[in-house]
């Protein structure tokens, strides 16, 4: 039984893409209840479109949204009573266990951490997705929830994703930190004080600079980063992916036995490759404040908007906030020493 | 009849791949001389394994050589007698047309611009490439010769690309700026003020932000960015191609019509995917010196060596030092508005 709330503004595709990213999960999930914020002029189109469900739906209308070019810094001057806001709100009064947004990045970051605080020893959340990879799911933060991130910064990050990790039954997770060359010499003055840091810190789990081909090795369970790098290897492993799938599919069909290999090639290939794009699908978490934040990607359509609540739910089904603050509390460079 | 300076020391998989190299590119370039630089612990092995080409091969034998550990501000000061300096200074004194290095990105780009000088109006060299994407090949720079980059420099990026592009036949190249978002109003505050600054200077050239999933799609000519994130972006894909690759022909071997698709798999999709990995076989052009410098990979086996070598020679036929100053000189910002 979750309530979760929806802010459907600020998309590149319109709100139209959550209504039905909403109808969607509100049938396969029978027990979740949802409060959508959204403005006046979108309302009616709402409440007729998931008419069926509008005993589990609370429509809260607000006086403006956040669009992706307003400014972050100009967010909690103005946008405080934005559909966003009002969103976040929901989970920072309870009325809601998490919260999910299409819009702005930058601007859900910063009234996120204004408004439910981030965990104790975490300056600035992160933006935190897993990534499928050779042997297993990698966490990879931050990914432009930040843009530039100071020594101290990355190492909370890493600290972060291996508290995450833990919680998810990953006894002894192996954190590197993204860097232009693996030796000690390499990278910005910040990644290299933080390499030192973390040598230090978190002895037991840091593994050292990886580079951005150690992403889909299957090596590590956690890549800490500064958001700018992070963000880029994300959407341009997206870009790969696309053009891979693309490409081969044409190969296929150019092919005199494409006739016979059609059945093999929908069950088989498409089956990889769409594993390979799974990361533009899925939702990403703002890891380190106090609740659940899920951003979806802002060219989201129905079915990664769908993708996204649907990976909301299942961390709210296996995430305990209590659990990792005392992973966190743990792993504090202090008690490490 | 071309002369080339070949800097043999400081790869991962020490000089073998080098002289393995070596004896390739000498045995089908006819027309080919080659300067190796070599400390004299490995030159027995070098004239023994070169012997048949000894007389188009001249062996510098050097007093040391630059390791990957070595940093790059030091180089100046202690690696003026190493093989990579004298590599670049048989292009300095005119007695070679290019040089190749499979060793320190960071040494090289000191000891190039130090020694051969740079391009006019270009204060940093970048390293860059030919990246395949969905319709034509986009040069990207800078991929880590420089860790962090000011506005003007990423400027000088996007000028230096464009005017390589111009000398390659591309009559207005497409050039791209590399951020974590298209809006106006997202990145660092120095990617900010480069968007800005080209918009006005390079207005018939320049396109604006683009994010990494724009580097295949096949929009661009030209892409500029920071070195980390260059770095970044390019290692992820190469690792991202190397696991579909692997993923795919497991997926194929799996099938029970593998024996049927085997010649299909190796005929089309291998070769997809080859195209796909290609961009970490060819070596890296370091632009903006007065010079043809070239560095491969570190980890570069005998084949990888060998098409970075091809690759310098083929830019050795095609490209005018002159006409690309020109350009340079045509792209000046004052002497565009």
């Amino acid at each position: 039984m979750f309530t979760i709330a929806v802010d459907v503004m600020g998309g590149d595709l319109g709100p139209r893409v959550a209504f039905k990213a909403c109808k969607k999960i509100l049938k396969s999930q029978p027990d979740l209840s949802l409060i959508l914020t959204l403005t006046a002029d979108v309302e009616p189109d709402a409440r007729l479109y998931l008419s069926r469900y509008q005993n589990r739906i609370d429509f809260l209308v607000c006086d403006s949204f956040i669009s992706m070019e307003d400014p972050p810094a100009q967010v909690l001057r103005r946008g405080k009573t934005s559909t966003m806001a009002m969103a976040v709100q929901q989970v920072q009064q309870g009325a809601a266990q998490g919260v999910i947004s299409v819009g702005n990045t930058g601007a859900l970051m910063v009234l996120s951490r204004s408004m439910l605080g981030t965990l104790d020893g975490i300056s600035r959340p992160a933006l935190a997705t897993e990534i499928p990879t050779r042997d297993k799911p990698l966490l990879m933060l931050d990914l432009g929830a930040n843009l530039a991130s100071s020594a101290d910064q990355l190492c909370e990050f890493a600290r972060l994703g291996a508290a995450w990790s833990r919680t998810h039954g990953v006894s002894t997770p192996k954190v590197g930190l993204l860097n232009i060359g693996q030796e000690p010499c390499k990278g910005t003055e910040e990644v290299q004080r933080a390499g030192q840091q973390l040598h230090t810190s978190m002895a037991p789990y840091y593994v050292g600079f990886r580079e951005g081909d150690s992403i889909y090795s299957g090596e590590l369970d956690v890549l800490a980063c500064d958001g700018f790098s992070g963000n880029v290897a994300l959407k341009t492993s997206e870009g790969l992916a696309g053009w891979v799938a693309i490409e081969l599919s044409r190969v296929f069909d150019r092919s005199r036995w494409s006739w016979l290999l059609r059945p093999l090639w929908a069950g088989l290939f498409k089956g990889v490759l769409r594993r390979f794009t799974s990361a533009s699908y899925a939702g990403a978490l703002l890891l380190g404040v106090n609740g659940l934040v899920v951003k979806t990607h802002g060219k989201s359509d129905d079915v990664a908007f769908y993708a996204a609540m649907k990976y909301l739910i299942d961390q709210l089904r296996v995430v305990d906030l209590n659990l990792l603050r005392a992973e966190l509390v743990r792993l504090k460079p202090d008690s490490c020493h």
